[in-house]
């Protein structure tokens, strides 16, 4: 385990980074003054571990930057990365909130990386004096995973748009342009051929129906604005 | 408020389904058996509101099959669509953590849609008795906020490689299938025509590099395999 900064403690701009954190922000002035007598401020070199597969767990981990590679060895002995944290996030504390003895993975630095320790106990003891504590986190946690749900929801389906966009706009050939044109081959192979799912393949095809680029007629899709359609293609980023 | 079958139970495949969710599954036996007694089972049909802006918090509601479109009306009297949830997945439950007293949005559904009511005070009740029990759900909701995290990472990623494939498979001509070629323009500018952030561009090039499809040289790319690089383009399932 490294140990190059043993008595470091993070520095103001570090403190008010990971307070904004789900697992910090609704704590208390007082409650986060208290957590943070047991933080503790972690440089790590590209490639440094901070922590073993076996290693008992005392801390759990703010990365404030850079990137932490979490991974396990195969029974054939191959690295397996398991996840990768970036920066602003916090890992290992769902092993905190089970109560697990002992680290399941490996914990390396991959760039230049700064965490931020905070001791498990430190942190459990504050939300055991009142469930009140743990419901308002819990009410953060629960918009932080439906605002991820509806990001999943959103890039699934731009992708989907994208692809179908660009086989359409790929497909009609020049003197088509200005007009109306048929596509005759069935929506399951397109759908197929574009690595799409059905049911998200018919939600795509609904989402331009409605934006009045396309009309579906059974099998058939007629373009109604061909250059509107390939507009679209470039019209959100990544 | 709809009321059309104020006693309904769910059944028991609606209980088992509903169990699998992460604000229940940690839940003993005994617990979730309580919890049944507060449950309510209710079918809507499309367009049917199940509450309104302002109506009080009694329930939050696991959506067992269908969709329901959360909404709040802008200061113009447009409906502005807040959130759409589909089925597995519970809403309003941060509201109940959160102690909110009235709902801050309508909720209705779009499809044929059966949700089951969850009193919010018999649920709080259950993990007020202990802290361990909050924590037992916050190490799922951690778990699941990883996880979801994790997926976008890879569908932003992946998007943006079949973005950049398709780039360079349409900007190769045909004698250049079988040679490397070098494409001389800048990589600013082919992110932002392909509308890429630029850091996840870099990780996509880097990501290519990985797998033996391109050499990146400054603001050059070569093309090693063109036939692999246009394979990688169906190669995952959205």
């Amino acid at each position: 385990m490294s140990s190059l900064h043993p008595h470091a403690k993070p520095n103001a701009e570090q403190l008010k980074s990971m307070r904004s954190w789900v697992l910090f922000e609704k704590l208390s002035d007082a409650q986060y003054k208290d957590l943070q007598q047991s933080l503790k401020y972690q440089p790590l070199s590209p490639g440094e571990t901070l922590f073993s597969q076996g290693d008992p767990v005392t801390y759990f981990y703010f990365v404030h930057t850079g990137q932490i590679k979490l991974t396990r060895l195969s029974k054939e002995g191959h690295e397996k990365v398991f996840e990768i944290v970036r920066d602003q996030q916090t890992f290992a504390e769902a092993l905190m909130f089970s109560r697990q003895p002992r680290y399941p993975v490996n914990a390396q630095a991959i760039t230049e990386t700064r965490v931020i320790a905070i001791n498990a106990h430190a942190y459990l003891r504050i939300l055991e004096k009142s469930t009140q504590a743990c419901f308002t986190i819990m009410a953060s946690m629960s918009q932080k995973l439906h605002a991820k749900v509806n990001e999943i929801d959103r890039l699934t389906l731009h992708n989907a748009t994208y692809r179908l966009a660009c086989w359409i706009s790929d497909n009609v050939t020049q003197q088509d342009m200005q007009a109306d044109i048929q596509l005759s081959t069935p929506k399951n192979v397109i759908a197929s051929q574009l690595s799409i799912k059905p049911e998200t393949f018919s939600r795509t095809l609904k989402r331009l129906e409605t934006e009045g680029l396309i009309k579906v007629h059974g099998n058939q899709i007629a373009i109604t604005d061909i250059q509107q359609l390939r507009n679209s293609i470039t019209a959100e980023r990544l």
